[in-house]
């Protein structure tokens, strides 16, 4: 029997080439690092991978290259949400012929759909995909998975855990509570890092973090610490991460705010597929020198040549002086001021 | 010049054979009853039509179908959606040689975007297709395309109109004040028939209806009462319409209401590709009755032979007392009674 | 039996002292002033009114003053809610005393209640108020009044009406075809001018608008017009009247726009009660010479002695550029800048 | 200088009399048990006290009474909410006199105020109260304060501390991670015992949780195991917590589930103030029993004659299950089944 999926899974990114295709080589050597850094899996075709963004072909063939360069290092967990229950289960034949541990699939999105509804959907994927299948909750982006149908889902053998990304502490333990009597082996992962290291301290398995993937070694060591029960250092990072993630994620329209972060741990990730304003251009390249600040203060990049504003520890505040500090200088540049 | 949008379009719901296939001869045959009930114009690939459970390729062949069989007997609105710019613009490409008049393209769904990332990606449309694009607002499943968006938007020629299913009255009266100044040729068309008359009193230029896929005389009605300023008669067919729209949208997922009431006009639609549970499916039948009584007193089929249970003019209350009837009577079929 | 409620009635805003006390005289001339404009009546104590941030007594003056300046020429509608039934009834009772004509009762607030406990909040005041009473729907604000709950309270001949404030039309509609057929002597009322045009063409009985406590000329005649059937007149009206209504709702916390917007008409409304900050203060500033030119369009206030700035019609981004503009101009005076 | 406000604060229910009056006596022999239990302060007029179904009078009423029985033994944080600044001031000018240690104020409710709004409202109370104050943070019922506002009012010395009713870990999180810099003597407060264990794991510094009220003896512990390290032990509780929680929460409006939970504890708390339909009174009925069921699961109290339905850890199958049960019963007494 397959180990209980733990650890941080990293929600991959993908590098796209000048003309928006795949950029093959260089998704390769982001898994590489990845690996290299620590995380404990990955996690392909995710929300942050712009899975709606690809066409069916292309989630398909960005599973297949990262199983294929993972080798086995690290377990793939694969997004495989497609257009209707038959393209899903066909996209989990596929996944399971290319290697990936198990499956993530989102809740049907764009409809809103009932409580009866989901687990319609997920019960047909259950009884019909050869490999496990971790349920995805994303409340803010599809139709939400609640307790009741968690636990009648995790009737199922094939269903072996949930990825949530509400990021709320408490229907994570209401979860647990109701799921843990019946299935011990089921797994439990947060994908809201925010709150990463108490959800660790209360049991859960682990997280499928979009940050581990800008930052790999401090979502492995705040799982490290909590492991270790070191929790006065895992609490003192949790708090101090938080200025990175809220940056990243409430700077930009998601995940333009992670591509920008990756993109200065040494990737070229291009351009995302979905078309941005100049003011929009303009923002992107001030955020990124925030937090080309933000992660020298960490140690992993060195600081842009022309200084970092204090920050006060008022995240909202700082982001706003920031950015305009940085689109000023952009501004300068141009000419225009 | 192409002429205006204008009248009531009929949002396709498409035919599924017992496999779960387009069901080509049904939706022929759909078509030309939709035609000969005058409606003023088809909508294939909306909300309505499900276009997010087909794959890329049944979508292009559901508009082959629809503008083949309409035949220029009335216009087509093809929905052109796709998983990026590139795809939608090719699908804009494919839809023009089809001969469908314009393409309604919904904001980017599951992600919620920005105003600025919202305008980007029509721009970047409006710049690229080949055929007239009417902008589709409908927040409570895509990102909400904002006033200031759309007047900008407005400033492209190739976007000819609005669908707004947002049902607020006030949104549409302010794009209306917005726009028109710059752009009198500027289609408005209301995705919500619960206020239809009065969206036609205050100017709109018509509807995508899903009621008009089901009873297209009374939509039909609705528009001939009050392009012909006989107000009472529109007004009191509208507070009728109500009972019939909640009754297919708030009883069953939607779009499976509506399903379930096409049916009984003589269609055979097949059970939609999102799977329901045993006790839906119960509801679904005992939805379909209540239908039935609803769809009699307009004189549109026969009433069901074991009679209709009083409705007291509170839908809600009826809706509830109709349904439990007929569960009841379903059950004592099956003999759990 | 008393005459069923309707036409425009004004949501008196209080003015007040230096001190913050009610300023009894200016509220007795700006009555007079609203009834010689020819507002159908009035209604003290509502969400303008900022019934929340007065005393119990103070709520009752209120009541006094204006049921004794008003003298019969006009009905007065009395906000009447208190902290619990008890209380509630006692305020019924006092302003039935006054001379009241009707009470308006908001739901219950804070607490967000469940449609059960908002119709035994309602039919006990039913029962024991010796006069008409009006329910209060403002969901964005207090517990929501279902439509099957406005169906049951219908029932007791004490509840005469409702004023609506959500601005759904369709909400309207839905609660106009329950309760009709049994209490064609119901009155409907809207909170919400931005669909004032529409919502009297559908058959409201009226509207309880803030706005015409600051143009009471421009909701009489949307009234007029709307009742001789000059439809295209009255639509004009509506559309113009946007940009009033959302400036003085949306660039301000509710009901300052409306403060400063009434102050142009010649009273001195005082501050409110409600603290603000200096920047607040200078953007309240700002917004009246804003108020002013759009005023001084519809004639009825001069234009500001510094000129106004074009507006586009584009309402948003004209609110943003002439505040930007009032606040640069007020720091110039104040040598800021 | 006045200790840090720490540990677990109990809001507290106010007993009524049969006349719906303040039942002083029973007051004051709660208040008694919850010191003796273990309780280590009292929060009157919160929320959960009902605080706005009371007159200005019997808010202070209630307070007096509080700190008198009291007599110092523990703290009393006293909810000093009015209708506006000066009233609030007034209160807490009174509740400073009868040797309340700290006040609680609500963030403004009814209006939906802006940032800038709530921060000029809590400057002024912070200026000119004579007691320390703590803000209090409940986005469900009030205007919402945001991680900037409270960094900027962490700036006046007078308020000490935040109690947030959000149950939003991260939200608590950003809040410490803004003021601690400036204010380590901050006191952190959660009013969503739902994630008390992880809160205090996180470092806030104790808990204003109406289910204090009902089993004291839980809370205390799960203080107690926090703080001597003993994680499995009060992760446990935690868990087991839920149940009890969610149905006082969930099953009736708030706080009607506490108040038939508190009654089983031997004190008469009476009708709330808020009249209840005769279905909602069954149904409160049967709710006690289901809560006698699972208080005696802890030990509290004695289980119910007829016994008790099996819980199977589904909570919400559990409830309709156990509630659907004792209506039966109910309706089988009556002699209506």
């Amino acid at each position: 029997m397959a180990s209980k999926l733990q650890g941080i899974f990293t929600p991959n990114l993908v590098p796209l080439d000048s003309g928006g295709q795949i950029n093959e080589a260089e998704l390769r050597r982001y898994i590489d690092w990845l690996i290299a850094k620590g995380v404990h899996g990955l996690y392909p075709n995710g929300s942050t991978g712009e899975f709606t963004r690809f066409t069916a072909e292309e989630r398909r063939r960005i599973i297949r290259i990262v199983c294929d360069q993972a080798r086995g290092r690290v377990p793939v967990l694969a997004g495989a949400a497609e257009a209707n229950v038959k393209e899903t289960v066909a996209a989990c034949e596929a996944y399971y012929e290319f290697g990936a541990r198990a499956v993530a699939i989102v809740s049907p999105f764009y409809y809103r759909l009932s409580p009866d509804s989901v687990y319609a959907y997920f019960r047909e994927i259950a009884l019909n995909s050869p490999i496990d299948v971790t349920l995805y909750n994303i409340p803010m982006f599809a139709s939400p998975i609640d307790v009741p149908t968690i636990r009648r889902l995790a009737e199922f053998p094939r269903v072996v855990g949930i990825k949530d990304s509400s990021g709320d502490v408490a229907f994570m333990l209401r979860m647990m509570a109701a799921v843990q009597p019946i299935r011990p082996d089921f797994s439990f992962l947060t994908g809201w890092e925010a709150v990463l290291v108490p959800m660790l301290i209360m049991g859960v398995d682990g997280g499928t973090n979009a940050t581990s993937g800008i930052v790999p070694e401090v979502t492995r060591k705040m799982w490290d610490l909590t492991k270790a029960g070191q929790l006065d250092q895992a609490r003192a990072i949790q708090l101090r991460l938080l200025e990175l993630f809220d940056t990243m994620l409430y700077s930009a329209d998601f995940p333009d705010g992670f591509r920008a972060a990756a993109q200065l741990r040494g990737f070229d990730f291009g351009r995302g597929r979905q078309p941005i304003s100049e003011s929009q251009r303009i923002d992107l390249d001030a955020l990124q020198s925030v937090l080309q600040c933000i992660l020298a203060d960490w140690g992993y990049v060195d600081a842009p040549q022309e200084g970092c504003a204090i920050r006060t520890g008022n995240i909202q505040r700082d982001r706003v002086a920031q950015v305009a500090e940085a689109v000023m200088q952009q501004l300068r540049q141009k000419g225009v001021l």
